[in-house]
């Protein structure tokens, strides 16, 4: 490695900002709670529109305040039902754009269609690069979200994306709780990269589940668990979890190689009907979820505790409206301003 | 008017064509037994593919056969649930041209967001430019649609096109009932210009509902009708229908201001809940809808008739392919090659 | 319909916008008059700017004074010589783009194109279409106009279209007038919307002119008139008249049906040659016209009365420039803030 | 300079190409004769099809035959009325695109604004640029043109431009007069290098006509000539003349510098008003133009020959249309295959 | 998961496909020796062309035969000098789309720059998007290319990108080699899952190095192995390789752990300087590499053996081509047709 | 020419201008020297930033400081390694756009490849376009750059270019001089047009060297001058010289033609190997060039004098920053505010 670089001396640069156009803040029909507390924490109001689905099945958004010249951030989640939540989303990024706004930020604290992010089987879509690019025509200027499927996603954007971990606020939690003889566990070989970064975080070893092909049958897959549980307790971690099936399997066989307590700690509960009992009746001692979404099918059971990422948006959405660094969104990096 | 035009002469172009990619249809969730009526009527086996919904709310499509260089038409409404079904479309649409489909056509018998197809509040989203631009992005050639809400719409793409008119097929029909006296009726002014077309095809006259401000309070509107119906058969005409209310009210109307039977004819049979006993509970005596939405809240009542528009799509799809020239396209110009 | 809105509450927005560049007003060769009218009443000087035609045919454009940085608003109607004047927008947008304009919206007072906004011929163009794709290639950032022939067209454009309506104006003027047992007529059907609008307005009915088809013969139709006029004052609307013919025959109608006295109200006098001896000759008592087309083909009827919208196209200048809301913009919609 | 390129060897690959949309080839307004010609060599037919300018100024064009899937070449020059036929040629892009031919191909005689390519003032627009632009936004996939202002036009495109040059015709047409002691005469620096191509096909030596300034007063400005022309016969070439002004100037200098007979050869002659009369009475022996502009302001004088470029034309047509080299696109390099 | 999916019946499809223009196979200057493979493969000549490279630093490219209506693969990898392959492979695209090639496929046998596929630190580039904008930009209508270094990538592209696995043709070699108790094993925890899908490829388990921080001190991070080896052959496998330390590194940790032979299987040999020693003087026991870069810094030690992917690009360019099926492009799912 | 514009009165427009933010100056590797010159020009410091090489090529560049909502200029010429610096070009853009600098301005001392700016061969690139495109693409938002090979060249982009001439500052150092008996001569006729501009900065006559074949057989050139260079002193003028062999090889001709002293004058310096002793050889009594380039592959002769373009960058970057008038980009004509 050469470096290329020239010297730098000379005099500072002043250090003032361009202004821009005053902080608007919206809900749409995905995320209100959030989208309030992010308010509560930026001390702003949230600017009033309304979402409506008529008798057609329309979804029809407005405005109703002046929003000319403001730097808008429209916070609405694409979470189950996914599509509406999607549509809605290119109706308002449409209209702030028509109302002359000066900047649109789509805020999407789950991006459900991160998961369809390659073509691993002959003719498929790639999900992701459809909905980046129909954002992209309605007009967005930059999106903030978590914890997408793959890092790579940002790469589907032409467009500025500002990406945040919500290992940064629940590592922190972990740590609280001071468990002994702790291993992070990847539930399968994808998430492998982001689990050894949570386990980087909490200075502990991680090990991997994945399902391997014992003999020549094509189909025939066992899971295992690659690296050592016996007398440890564990936390399993992974981006989003739907029907926690997974995580139960997985925990029923980290506990069958020896571990002691298992718990889990997913970014995105989506917890579609009947996860919620699965969870209940598991042998995970305990779960945790953000507020990325806030309508699980099922009441929560009591065992699944619920860690507000909305100070970690409210920071993100004011750096990028004052113009300062963003320096939560690289956790796992040393701070370098 | 001055014409610019230079007189033509001499040897004849030859009449052949450039050869296509082989047809391709396949269907999305929404219109099964329309694509199947249609690909019925061109004589060809539908092409195997498969949507799903996962669990999480995201929906996953899947061509199951290679149609590389293939002409492709995907036949997909806009219709309830709406939203689900133009992802559904996008994702269709995107698949086909990564598997290297040679031109891919979306097929939209309904399409309901063309109803958003102007700004005439502040700070809305005008939603057919949006979904336009989407099905742009993701990659579709050219669009097949029926009884758009305006044909400015064609407009909103900057690829072709095809608008097809369900009073093709249905005024047929309404001539072969030789109803006698017979009005056209548009239930609303924003219409009428169609239910002119309407009447023209029927030669016979029009009056149209309008509601108006009588007096100078700002929000007190009337229904009237403007136009003679006294002793008159009606045929009420609209593009679609969701609760059968306006038509059901206009119905009323028309009898209190002396019309004999009341009909009514309408290219989308959107209705939601309870407009089938609406419908059955009304002055009207006959309506008829057509086939591109066939999934009713309701069972249909008996006074609904179906009138099929599969021949008019596979006629136009067959023109598209082998690139005839689409008269059908046009039914209230005359013919011109 | 359900309501898909959280409610809002907790501290206000600071209410002051992002600063934006000095205005400026740069005048086309299309509308010098109107263009002093609205810098006049706007209190700025209009940019220094010349537009020449060389002997070669080709127009040239260049602005005179450093324009880098500025909100500039070139004010240039798409009217008679139509594709001159359209052709020397389309360079002055470049010219301020290239010259560092911070942001270049074009006034265009009126919009003759816009007529061209369907194919309802076959292999026929969609020119406004064109036009619209034209303008955004060249460099517009928005586009503020005046009754456009469809509201569709704002769907055109993938920038914000401001679309000013002269009746909110014209109707003030009828308004003071007191013209007794007033009627509005729309003197064709494809005008019924909007003449239903005007009449709302004025809190009186509407009545349609029509052409309809009287039997089999395909091409014989005939002019009729929906609606009541008998011993009516019936005012004639549209959005533009160039021969004025079917305004003079339609008066012709009316009053063969027992009008009184039959006036007209023009947004554009486009007006072309004939079109001033026509109108005077014709039983119409009063027509009402705007400033948006200054270069009539023959002197002016005394019975034209020419009613100025710069006061109009300045609020809405000095909006989009100070960012406050446009509510002039939806004279027919109840004010929302 | 290094050779990074390999050997060749192995089998050949077949020669058979790809079939393609049948040859449909349409005039607009501007060259009816020129195209007629064109056609009569190619040996087609002119697809019928029809301009009209309606009395508010509109232009409005229709095809009057099918034209799907046809590989489609539109000849229409922008010439005057430049704004005219530049908006009627975009509005033929757009209907064959829109009438789903196969590919279009621009095809212009002379595109007048090609002059308006660089910025060489401030605050001007740099029109060849914006045509370009919105060439390709009406849906142009090619361009076919002739002896464009500079070659770098070419790159203004992101299309395939196929540039012909007359002088391939025209220099033919000059050897074969056999004229003794030629040199060739730029008429100003601008042209020196095209002049010299000229020139090298005529293996005769070349002169350039200069503007000077010849003291410190900024703007006097003399023309003289570089180069030696005394008891030479000299040939002046140039692109297009509008007035004629400067090439008549030019003669007379050269005859002041001791030159015998001085010819012109121009590839379009724009000729507005006067030039002809100016070019009859000037010491200019001779002028040779092409049929790319066949509408002149005056009646050509009888010492001004039309050379036809009708053929290079067809031939151009037909290598797009069959897909064969195009040599005749580079008269000034050896042929290559 | 609901199956949204109709039923099939009814008549076949024809199974002919559309024609298209002939091959032309072309290679730049990156991978001569490759390319001449895949030719011979295919049975066809290389396309005649050259690349220079001027004094002053410029490459330029030319193709030295009629390209119109082909369908044009070049061959261009971008590697080492990477910026110089990168630069020639885009002109080699636009050179190929002015001179009228029907397709062109950029066939990238490695793409150095995949590498850049995220934002993973403050204020850098996604470079990899960066290049598949330029890609895209200069007119490429699809890319074939292999191992790149994370599947998301393709997303990065609106074309059709197909992605070849060399693990297709390696793993068949190492069967043959039937090595006893092997074990794969990823030198990174980010190669973790194609690492897995070899070992499932084999039906071998998989172990994963990973550097894991130890103690609360920010910088130390120690390598280790999830999993077990001791005992055990094991095959390293790798995208790609540049000095080969990491591997050599591994190597050695996997001897102390109590391996037995290590072998490892690299896709891209990229090889720097200093890399052939480095592999000839480490414990591995043989490296497979394959020829997607030619041009190693030094001579490749016997231990290293090249396995040829010129057939797999061979059968994916006549698929592409035939438009037939490229089933090879999904090695680890089952076939489907 | 007829003159299209109105008259102007009225109040003054205000003179400030809109805010923007602050200034940030960054260097690529490619002209560190000439960048911290510009730096100091302005009075600002370097924004910290590295570029480096990696072992497989790749180039990798990152910003050290946070640039959130600057105006920033990063400076990076396209010489030689060219290919090199333009990529790493590319990223710059990329890496400050989605770090959210408001406005991105390429500062391009020199070009390189401009000089491939047209499509005088069958078959080959337009590599200029190309690179514009892949600006473009990468987010560039303007371009400032000195002497590209053709004007023209701006029209490549749809972005602002402020092109700056070095004849600006050069010219005053030669009439610093006092040379008696001055003429310009332009080494070939493609440069015949800014010799002449820059003749008349000097107010002195101008000579142009030519290539001409002096009879049939195709191939044999020879070089001559065109004008009188008799007991003159000569100052050859050109944009770039590599080899400086056609400037020596002119300087010999000149001599033989009666010169007296014969100097040259080049905006970019390229010199590649052996171009330095071969100035220093040659007949040229001195040489001046800028500093574009500051890495020359031999040490420079004593004979070549660098005057330093960086007060003009300043000026030119001040200008942009400040939103002034630009005047110093058209050194040819008369200022105008």
């Amino acid at each position: 490695m050469s470096d290329r670089s020239p010297n730098y001396s000379g005099p500072r640069a002043l250090s003032f900002q361009a202004p821009q156009g005053d902080l608007a803040v919206l809900t749409g029909s995905g995320n209100p709670m959030l989208s309030q507390a992010i308010a509560n924490e930026l001390g702003v109001r949230l600017t009033p529109c309304t979402a409506q689905v008529f008798s057609e099945g329309n979804v029809f958004v407005r405005i109703l305040e002046n929003v000319r010249g403001k730097d808008a951030f429209i916070i609405q989640g694409v979470h189950n039902p996914v599509n509406d939540n999607f549509m809605e989303l290119l109706f308002w990024i449409d209209a702030l754009k028509r109302a002359s706004a000066q900047q649109v930020t789509a805020v999407i604290p789950f991006f459900s269609y991160a998961k369809g992010d390659k073509k691993d089987e002959p003719r498929v879509s790639i999900r992701a690069r459809v909905c980046a690019d129909a954002l992209e025509a309605a007009g967005a200027d930059r999106v903030l979200t978590m914890d997408l499927h793959s890092p790579q996603i940002q790469g589907f954007f032409s467009i500025p994306v500002d990406h945040l971990y919500a290992r940064q606020v629940v590592s922190e939690h972990i740590k609280s709780l001071k468990i002994p003889d702790l291993v992070v566990c990847s539930p399968d070989i994808g998430f492998a990269k982001d689990a050894s970064a949570y386990a980087n975080l909490l200075h502990v070893p991680v090990v991997i589940g994945n399902k391997q092909r014992k003999d020549h049958s094509e189909s025939a897959e066992v899971l295992e668990v690659i690296g050592q549980v016996d007398g440890k307790n564990v936390l399993m971690v992974d981006d989003f979890t739907t029907t926690a099936g997974s995580l139960c399997s997985m925990a029923e066989l980290l506990k069958s190689r020896g571990a002691n307590d298992v718990y889990a700690a997913v970014s995105h509960g989506v917890l579609s009907k009947g996860a919620g009992p699965r969870i209940a009746e598991s042998v995970i001692k305990k779960m945790f979820i953000t507020d990325t979404i806030e309508t699980p099918a099922d009441p929560l059971p009591d065992k699944v505790q619920v860690i507000s990422v909305s100070k970690l948006f409210a920071q993100a959405i004011r750096s990028i409206h004052d113009r300062t660094s963003v320096s939560m969104l690289f956790p796992d990096t040393k701070p370098v301003d």
